[in-house]
């Protein structure tokens, strides 16, 4: 991620970094990525782009490997919940790196109290969504820490897979000339988590849109193989977060225009009444792709092909730059700029 | 663990069931057998034993993987850190089936407010850790919650290996007659983190035995190849818990000498201090062996000559049963019955 400079500068980010960590750290913003690139990567040595996963050797078989924490609160929230966003958020991870999931690997830290009965009921949504997924929790780990110490459940997931024939979808693979295509609506996830916390007294239809996205990248790579250059599922940071990442990961620009970006009306609503931008709100079950143009309309087919993708659709074009640029064509004719969050919008939201 | 049958006997456990997750539920002990299998493994549905790392099959390759939270207070201890531990531990449970590490993910659940100066020295020492293993930390995320949410930082790391040549240590291949080795003193980690939180007011010189073992598992089973029926590293339940835990699964009795075992003065003097028993504290550096009685001294040559393994030694037998018995004959001739712990005895050590 050292190319992920968020003031789109050559100079070096500036080592602005708080004393403590900040709500913000996790935003999938620009605070996040300071975070990432100045603390983490700058202790871990780290030479290469670290992506939603990775591809690791294993005696001679390339094996994706991918790992997330999920703390979304409330734990149980409408069209989902923490156990099954674990599963599809691990999955859809591994399918951005051209992976087929075959196991997961399953952490609980539980808070001393949580009822059992919701255990149970984490645990059987977890068990669901890895069967409809077809793949297997292979091993696990459960710690308790005391009152206080959590927040009822933290799940940790991680998911190992194999890599799809023909596959080799990279952040870094973003070519000016290839088409952006968005798998379906945007902002759906964010918005029900924010209505369902309640106390925004906002009465609303609005469900998450988790779900697994593996079975729709594979008929992607089966219909387009190595055309299909960039894939990434626009969670924290929402779509301008993902968008402004490979951007500046391929050392491109991005062109979208406002008008085809899918935003469902309770959500537009939503948004304007909350002053959100819809493309910075996170989702969970939709992706956003680098295609080579030839190729586009083979990939569009393939995504229009499943349930989640009936409303997939290009919005725009990668462009020779500036590199990590990414600009929007408003209803009038203008464009704006389109920059990552700097702090925090919605904390919690996976 | 469907054969982890806390009360040796061959009816299913009842579901005694607490209504809320207890600190007891998080003590490798028998409470957190029976919550692990009347609901976890109950809802996941799961039929075979889930051990500390789980051999997955990736294009025709056996990969081994294991996951682990680690949630220790506090962060930083004689001997050790969160962050080495969080990386010895995973590097342990692949070599405990055989595993040679490759990588490591990384997930960090952070509290709001918790020093970046801290986070950075913790990286660095994952960073130290992950580097003296040989192990590539290759993929991870980053979540942060608000205060009051967590308690500083959670680190989930899941490590996946390729299976060392000729190694197939399993929790079920326990023969009778198989000598039982452990690799060094037991104790020091469980007793190092009690004193380190202070609210004892003991002051001691224990430290923490936290180290990888990957490379004396090497050397075992290139000594002795298949002839390692088991490894287990006793970290949470300590040694009885461990031995407890293989006896089931192998469906075996064990019979250790209180005498043979080899526990450092300054533990044995704390524990006795405490009212702890030493066969029940957490160790972090020491491992477990079921090995066939003509591979014993092999065995044996091959963990001495490493720093963590000059005090390897024998310490009892695989018996003929009752399956899932373990009994201790003490100094004085008689023999007693060695359980798992029931509830928590040392919440938060790993």
């Amino acid at each position: 991620m050292s190319t992920l400079d968020p003031l789109h500068t050559s100079c070096p980010a500036p080592r602005r970094e708080s004393e403590r960590v900040l709500l913000g750290h996790g935003s999938g913003g620009q605070l996040m990525s300071e975070l990432i690139d100045q603390v983490i990567l700058a202790e871990l040595g780290d030479t290469g782009a670290l992506q939603d996963a990775a591809v690791v050797e294993i005696a001679g078989t390339d094996v994706i490997v991918s790992t997330d924490s999920f703390v979304v609160t409330p734990r149980i929230f409408p069209g989902g919940d923490i156990g099954a966003l674990a599963v599809h958020g691990t999955v859809n991870d591994l399918a951005m790196r051209g992976g087929r999931p075959v196991a997961l690997a399953l952490a609980y830290v539980l808070e001393e109290g949580l009822p059992v009965a919701e255990l149970r009921t984490i645990t059987a949504s977890i068990a669901r969504a890895a069967a409809a997924c077809d793949v297997r929790i292979v091993t696990g780990d459960t710690k308790v820490v005391d009152r206080g110490a959590a927040d009822g459940i933290y799940i940790t997931t991680t998911g190992i897979g194999s890599r799809l024939p023909g596959a080799d979808p990279d952040a870094t693979r973003g070519r000016p000339g290839d088409v952006v295509l968005v798998s379906g609506p945007i902002g759906a996830h964010g918005t029900a988590i924010l209505c369902a916390r309640g106390d925004l007294g906002l009465d609303s239809e609005i469900r998450s849109d988790t779900a697994p996205l593996h079975e729709m990248v594979a008929a992607m790579v089966a219909a387009c193989r190595g055309d299909i250059h960039t894939l990434r599922d626009p969670t924290r940071g929402g779509l301008a977060g993902a968008l402004n990442e490979l951007a500046a990961e391929s050392g491109v620009g991005v062109e979208i225009e406002e008008s085809a970006v899918p935003v469902p009306t309770a959500v537009a609503s939503t948004c304007e009444l909350l002053g959100l931008d819809p493309l910075h709100v996170a989702n969970e079950g939709c992706l956003v792709a680098f295609v080579a143009p030839d190729a586009a309309p083979r990939a569009l087919a393939a995504m229009r092909a499943f349930a989640g993708g009936v409303q997939a659709t290009p919005i725009g074009r990668v462009t020779d730059g500036p590199a990590g640029r990414v600009v929007v064509r408003t209803l009038v004719g203008s464009t704006r700029l389109v920059d990552m969050l700097v702090g925090e919008q919605l904390p919690r939201i996976c």
